[in-house]
């Protein structure tokens, strides 16, 4: 066997440029990019999106996958996947400031009533709404790692009231934490805007549906960057129509590309997004996965090690 | 004469909230609302967002105005104005954060392609634009007061590339600053995204000209939250079919409310609001006030002495 071999897999991403940043940097590593695996006997290592079921398996030689994202769950759902592997979630590179501003902007178009606005725009109408001081407006953000940490944080910083909810207890300054299921009901009751950025487990799938948008305030706003799998889609659309939620930004859904007869495209009060809350397209996302390949091959601690008993 | 009488004075603001404020905090303030003066010798301060030319000037023991808002040129621009009296704008009371938060969504509006994405729901259209990294992305804040400089501050935090522009030297971390004409060519040449907070005097008025546009990188964005006495709005609307501005967000205009006949209202690029960016009908506004009035009146300095040989 010669040096390493990387198989790279993705159902959305281009490999061209993966494929020049490791000619230009660890030109010693052959890069294959499925489904043109030559041996399968040579692949040591899979830099993967989404690969059919079973590749990952038939690799004898396989030392460590690594997503090409944050989420894991859509290579994890393979059922022949070969959980004894080291798998290395992208945590940083670029991904955390997409991800706070993509949830700001969902805030702040709720809480500036900015759908309004664009409508009496159209309508040439020169009308203030009355607003909202920030302090006097709580956002919960459900999920406090390292996406929903930062996002907590910003918002804070702007101003605003913000509480947060996660599995494990979390001190932010200047956010006030729930925990578990008991946790759950005052989180909820006091999220006037929600923000979903949780991991997807067993325990998380599905979870905005119908019981959980009862027991928010009535008549806010969800911002949903976590998951395609948490969301029930009718569940919401329902939960929009009856008015206890306002507004929804979506960014995430059960089937992607989102199917062209789901009521939510032409939702007069959804904001659908196509996956794009974080895209791991840039130089950082690049270094990161680059430095964690490096940091594998030399023995040591790459950065975003899943942990398979909790899901994430 | 008896205590203190306060004449308010606005074309815009209720005056219900404030007279109830100072009914309860200060009952011994006589609360008179334009135009019932009663007799003008009664008059001691003036709470004001715009009063008719002369008014002020008629008030022979008025000791101090003090402004409802931020700006303070629709005050000033009265010839008969007494500029010899203290006057005092609202610095802060709440507007602050709504500053930041409506500069923040113009910037994230256009940097996320927010307008493409909602053309494309529309469409039933999935499809992933090319995204770019903040630190990859330079938004240029011109005005480093109270508000640009929040503005600026916060845009860093979120990995922006930030540059700033102001009339006397500033040091903001994580900031490069730019000072007077000679700092104005590099500073515009490097805005793709332009945010305008500047006070409006003779040096500023209608400095968001074609002159200006033309030194933008070109195709890029404005932010507009100043006053409306910045905007040439016939050189904006050229700016935009030309190329050289991709998209405007406008919170204030040279007439207000913006006229009906305004190619602005329809234009494809332009998100018109009508002068919400900050409104002063928070309690941190009343509260605000309120202190700067009680501290006025026993003799300390209260906060946002206008400097009418500068002009904000």
């Amino acid at each position: 066997m010669a040096g390493p071999t990387l198989l790279f897999a993705s159902n959305i991403d281009d490999p061209a440029p993966w494929q020049a940043l490791f000619a230009r940097e660890r030109p010693d590593v052959e890069f294959r990019v499925f489904p043109d695996l030559g041996d399968p006997a040579d692949i040591t290592h899979a830099l993967v999106w989404r690969i059919p079921d079973g590749v990952l398996a038939s690799l004898p030689n396989l030392q460590a996958v690594f997503s090409l994202g944050a989420g894991i769950d859509q290579i994890i759902r393979d059922p022949a996947f070969p959980r004894e592997k080291p798998l290395f979630r992208l945590v940083d590179g670029g991904l955390r400031e997409q991800m706070t501003e993509y949830a700001l902007y969902g805030v702040l178009n709720w809480h500036r009533q900015m759908d309004r606005y664009r409508a009496q725009q159209a309508q040439r109408e020169w009308r203030m709404l009355e607003a909202v001081h920030p302090s006097q407006r709580t956002v919960g953000v459900m999920g406090l790692g390292v996406f929903g940490s930062d996002i907590a944080l910003k918002l804070a910083l702007l101003g605003f009231d913000v509480i947060g909810w996660s599995r494990t207890p979390k001190e932010l300054p200047g956010v006030e934490s729930f925990t578990g299921e008991t946790g759950l009901d005052e989180f909820l009751g006091r999220s006037e805007i929600l923000v979903n950025i949780l991991p997807l487990t067993d325990e998380t799938r599905g979870i905005l549906n119908a019981k959980l948008f009862d027991r928010l305030p009535g008549g806010g706003a969800l911002v949903h960057l976590g998951r395609g799998g948490h969301l029930v889609e009718t569940d919401l659309v329902a939960a929009l129509d009856a008015g206890r939620l306002d507004w929804a930004m979506l960014d995430v859904f059960p089937t992607e590309p989102l199917p062209a007869e789901s009521p939510l495209w032409n939702h007069p009060r959804v904001l659908v997004t196509p996956h794009i809350a974080a895209q791991a397209v840039s130089a950082a996302a690049e270094s990161a996965i680059l430095g964690n390949f490096n940091r594998f091959e030399r023995g040591e601690e790459p950065t975003g090690r899943v942990d398979l008993s909790v899901g994430y």
